[in-house]
Order: C-alpha cells, then structure tokens, then sequence
C-alpha cells in the first residue's frame, strides 16, 4: 500500500513528539508500506514567526511572509528525517519545491494547481520514505508560496490524490470525529466512517481536525482520509464518499456554532432585487453570511433574517445603514447560537426534522430560525440554551449508542 | 556605488536589532547607492538547530542538515525586507536558490562554484534593495547546501566579486582589526587598513569579525572588505591589497594563540621520507599542524618539532604512537602559546626579528621555537607569559602610535 500521512503541529511539539511520531513512521514502514509523510512547524513556531513579521509592520508583504513561514516545516521535515536515518530507516527530506507542489501566485493563501510527482515518485522506488514539508509550494516563476491556515493538510491530501494513494492519514492530538463535542455531551461517540459531505457541514466539530479546504479537496480527488491521534492507537475516523454503511445512520452528528449573531430586517420594500443589493453590500464588505431566511412578502414589505459571525456583526450593520430609507428597522442579536443536525440518511428518512423540533419544544427552547439542507438542519436558539439543545438532540437521536 | 552588508547573527541578534539594521541599510540607500544585504541567522538559531538535530543522531545526514540549516538565515532575510518596506524601502528577500548561488554537493560545508547573477542585478535594475539569505545555496541538482561556518561572510564576499561591487562591508559587534586583543593590551589601537595577507596570519585576531576564508575569496577576487560594527558608525577597518600606506607600517599586528600544543620528537632516525611519512599520518588522523621545527641532522638522528591544536594532541599522541620504533621518545606540552607579530612592512625592513627576540629576552621570556614567513614570525613561549610578550612587543614596536 502507498499510505499518506500528516502529521500536525502538536504531534510535532517538540523533539520527543517527533520522535514519537518516527516510531509511528517506522512502524508503518516495517509493515512493508509504502510512505509519504507531510508534517507541520513545530506548534507555535508559524504564530511566533507571524509575531515577528507584524513587529515590524501591520500589513507585510505577503511575497516576503511566504519566504518566512515557510521555514518552519522545513524544519520539521529534516529533523524527522534526521530521527528515521538513525532508526535505520531510508528517509530522505524534500521542501515543498523539491516535492513538486506547483500553486498559483496567490502568496500566503496559494491554491495547488498541480503536483510533479516524478521527483517523489523515483525517491519511492528507491525505497526511500518521502518526508515533505507541507503548507508550502513554489509557483510558476519559482517564487516561495504558502497555502494558508491548515495547508500542511491540503499538501497530504493533494500529494495523496496526485500519488493515487490508498489513504490519506491526518494525524492530530484528536483521534477522530465525534458526534458532537464532548466537552458538551459527554456521551459523544466517536465516529468510524463519515463522508465527505457531512464532515462539511460538521465543519465546527471537526475543525480543529481537519479544515473545510482539504475536505473539498479530497472529495474532488477521491482521496480516502482517516483523521487519527498521533498519541494513542486508536484507528480514528475514516472520511471517504458515501456508501451503505453510512447511509444507514440516519444522522451522524450534531454541531453547535456559538460565534454567530442573528440580523432581523423588518419591513423591507419588497421591489425586485432588493435582496441581491443587501447581500452584494454585504459581499463587498467582506461578510460572510450564513443562514439567509425571507418569509413570503405581506403588504409589500417583507422580513429578512441572516446570521453573520460575531466578528463581522458591526461591519454588517454599517452595510446596512445605507438600506435605512427601505426597511422599517434592524434588529441585531449576538446572544443567539446555532445547532447543526447533520447525517446523509436524512435524504431517505423523513421526520428527522420533526423530531429535532419537538426535542427542543420538549425542553421549552424556542426556535428562532430554521433552515434544511438536503444532509443538514441548522436551528437558531437563544445561546444560553445551546449546550441543553445538543445534549438533548443527541439523546433523541441515540447517538450514543 | 553599489555595496554589498552582511550583518552577521549579533547584528540581527533580536527584532530591535532587525530594526536597527533596517535603519543603517536605508540610510545607505538614501546616500543613493544600490544595495545587496547578506544575513545571517539570528544569533544562537543555527546552534538551536544543530542541537535539536543532535537529539536524534550523532552524526545527523549532511543534506538534510542543510535544509535544516537554511532556515534560519531566510527567516532574518524576509524580516529584514518587511521592516525595510515599512520604512519605505522598495527591498525583496531571496533565498540562495533564488541569489543564484551555485555550490558543489559538499553538504554542510560546500565551496561557492558559480552565482548567477542575472536575478539579483534585475531586482537592482528595478530599484530595489536586495536582501539575500546568506550561508545557503543550491548544487547543480537543485539541492540546497550551506557553506559552513561563517558562510554567511562568504555569500557577501561572492556576490560583491560577482556583481563588482565597489565594496563589501562586513557587519558585526567589532568595530574593526585591532593591532591586538584589547583584552590583552587596552592600548590596542584599530588598523584603518590591513592587507589580506596580514589578515590572514592575524587571523586569530579577526576571527571574530571575518573568517579566513572569506579573506583568500576576497583576496582572489579582488573585493575590498570594511568590517565594521553594527552598533557604532566607526567607519572600521578596510581590508585590500597591500599599498603604500600599508608598507609604511612595518608591523600591523600581534596575535596570541593559547589553544596550541607542543610536540618535540627526539632522536628521529633520519632516513629519506620519515617526516613524510610522520606528517602523512597525522594529515590522515584530520590533525592540523601548524609550526614545524626541524634541525639539521646529527649522528643520524633530527629533533622534529611541531604545534598541534590542543584538542587534537590525543589524537597525535596516537598517530606517533605508530613510530614509536623510529625515534628516541616524544615530549607534549601543553602549557605553551604561540605570539606571532604580522606585518607586510617586514618584507623590506631588516631587524624586525631581532627586536622581537631582544624585547622577550629583556622581560626573560625564553623562546622554544621560531618559525618565520615573508610577513610574519612566531615564536611558542611558555603559556603563562603569552600576555606579558604581547603587551611588551606591543610596546616595543609602538603599535599604540
């Protein structure tokens, strides 16, 4: 088996860590794999060196901030390397260059636009484990770029893809995908398959995993990712397109979003393209705007509810002061949270949605805003009754068992 | 003018430093010269690195050490760059690779084969000031290499013969070459000119500011050095060929070396090809011998005498061990030092030596050998008037006028 594997910055911690992880290495290895490893900077090094850059200015050049942070997983790649010679393992370290990632020009936020596996592909058969430093690619005129937040796992998945391998390991201090957060419901089970999709639209539960990006990523290249701990054995989770399996689990997990705030626009004109000038401004601003509900339009007005982050919550309400002649009023809510019920079943089920409401009833917690997609339901309520919600949809749905 | 500053790891030793560097390195854009900075790593980077390197092996894999290595270095370069653009500087950071410097595949201590230089001089063309991550480079396979111990100092001397800079100014915390060590003699006055021969026999006087290397490569192409200080605006010490200015002074400098050991071989059967053989052996073990002393034969048998580095004394006692048959018996002291007096104004002058002798015999320092060049004489005393002889003939030749 050709076998990919990330390991990420707090597996890589300090010295004993990558240790740790060249015994994990060398273990794979010894089971007569194939092996390409992509790691991360030591944990804390990118920030420090960020620290660094904005010491000097608020705004640096993201040419020269490339040539920065790159250097960290270059770092970590020779010292893993340098751990597995002393094993007796052949390993042998490549920069992002020399592994052939190709990305577009856009310094520290690059996008893979093509992997030139021959280099990998010839240390390979010279039975050598391949380690690269991830997060890291040049572009065409041969300049340094980065990929941005969670890049060293786009580099494994795009190095997985582009080598057909057979899995894509992303080890992490977390040993897989839960079905919702157990530091809210204790009972939350670990997952051992979940797809593509749904591990999109459980993006809070697992971001701390595995980002929305790589995810993407590997559906488009039908690369098979088991998120794993790097500190114990367990086999984690396995994401990878649907199959029978999963589409016998109604719903797979619940997640709870705690950084959103709630707009209400009462009383907008309702004249055509109205909609589109509000959510262009908002587009323009720089906002990202999640749930969007308009009801049916009464007395030619009508009412129109989103969430944004929190963060975002005062660039939106100026956007939003420039529609003041059109609407009969704004309502902003920061004390609002959103519960996610996500599972590919739910295409095949009905009722889903029915039980999620009356769970909530049950426990006297008020809806504010609802909105369905064909895997998810996503549920506004009052933030102080967030954690009750997940615990008890959890229940509802036994998902622990 | 177009300069080349290597502002070795003290000067960039912190972000205040970097920041300090910036301002000298826009002044001297603002004088309107162009500009090629060379830098280091931050102080005490590379001997992190080497340590966490250690951890896991011994004897760490020389290429990876390199891509371990060069990340220091492009760190400082990319920092340097953004706190000039802040400054409103027009700077870009390129990494070796990107410098053009092209080495052999000596990992970790490669020699500097070519640099091409159509990059940097189109980024000078372009109006900016080129910041070069020094002590790294590519081999002709694309893999990186560094130079070795103060490769940084090499890089700048390289690109300043390769672009023909008018000058290479060599940053420190050593505002200069002192006629001796100030810690030996506070009367030790700064030379304003030294020749490269002097600098070179006076090299345990520069050590410190610019390894000898870097003089030979200077010397052989022609690039005029200042070593300078980065804290002060002293306008330190050039470094060039021999002039007049520079025969006027008949001697430059005095150098104290504690770090020697003494070797004297009795009754060494003196037939054709036995120093050879002797010398051969150590030049195997990697011993570096410095003086040797070799009398006229007598009754068939020589005195050979010879310095060796102390740390390497074992390793001789060794290597001699293997003649044991061949001579009347060895004698190592390592309570010697060696005073050496360097001078390009001895060429013509007559009693430089005689002076040097008379002042040791008037303070009764006894001389136990003497060894002699075009341009310097040393003489191994007892090590514990190492000080005394330097401040004497100090004096003696009024190198505090």
């Amino acid at each position: 088996m050709l076998i990919v594997q990330k390991y990420g910055g707090t597996s890589v911690g300090n010295l004993e860590r990558i240790e740790n992880v060249a015994r994990r290495v060398a273990r794979t290895r010894k089971e007569g794999n194939d092996l390409v490893v992509v790691v991360s900077a030591m944990s804390g090094e990118t920030n420090k060196l960020i620290e660094y850059a904005h010491h000097f200015s608020k705004n640096p050049s993201r040419r020269e901030m490339d040539i920065l942070l790159s250097s960290g997983e270059r770092v970590t790649a020779a010292l893993l390397a340098i751990a597995l010679q002393e094993m007796g393992i052949d390993a042998i370290a490549l920069t992002g260059r020399q592994a052939g990632i190709v990305t577009d020009d856009t310094h520290t936020y690059a996008r893979i636009e093509e992997i030139r596996t021959d280099a990998i592909r010839r240390r390979i058969a010279e039975g050598k484990v391949v380690i690269v430093a991830g997060f890291q690619g040049i572009n065409e005129q041969g300049e340094v770029t980065t990929l941005g937040r969670g890049g060293s796992d786009l580099s494994a998945v795009a190095l997985a893809g582009a080598l057909e391998a057979d899995a894509c390991e992303i080890y992490s201090d977390v040993d897989g995908i839960y079905t919702t957060d157990p530091r809210i419901e204790p009972k939350a089970r670990k997952l051992e398959y979940i797809s593509y999709d749904e591990m999109l639209e459980l993006s809070s539960l697992g971001a701390k995993v595995l980002q929305s990006r790589s995810v993407e990523l590997a559906k488009k290249m039908g690369v098979k990712i088991i998120a794993r701990s790097s500190f114990s054995d367990d086999p984690g989770t396995i994401i990878s397109e649907e199959d029978e399996r999963m589409e016998a689990v109604v719903v797979s997990g619940i997640a709870l979003d705690k950084n959103q705030a709630r707009v209400s626009l009462r009383d907008v004109v309702d004249r055509p393209g109205i909609a589109a000038e509000i959510f262009n401004k908002l587009a323009e601003a720089q906002i990202n705007v999640d749930m969007i509900i308009q009801n049916a339009s009464r007395d030619g007005t009508t009412n129109l509810g989103f969430t944004v982050p929190q963060s975002e919550l005062e660039r939106a309400k100026e956007a939003i002061a420039g529609f003041s002649g059109e609407l009969g009023g704004a309502d902003y809510d920061e004390e609002i949270c959103k519960v996610s019920i996500v599972g590919v079943g739910m295409k095949s089920h009905s009722g889903i949605a029915a039980k999620a409401f009356s769970t909530l009833a049950e426990n006297n917690i008020n809806i504010e805003m609802i909105s369905t997609s064909e895997i998810k339901i996503s549920m506004v309520i009052d933030e102080k009754y967030g954690e009750l919600a997940v615990r008890s949809l959890h229940e509802a749905y036994q998902l622990d068992k």
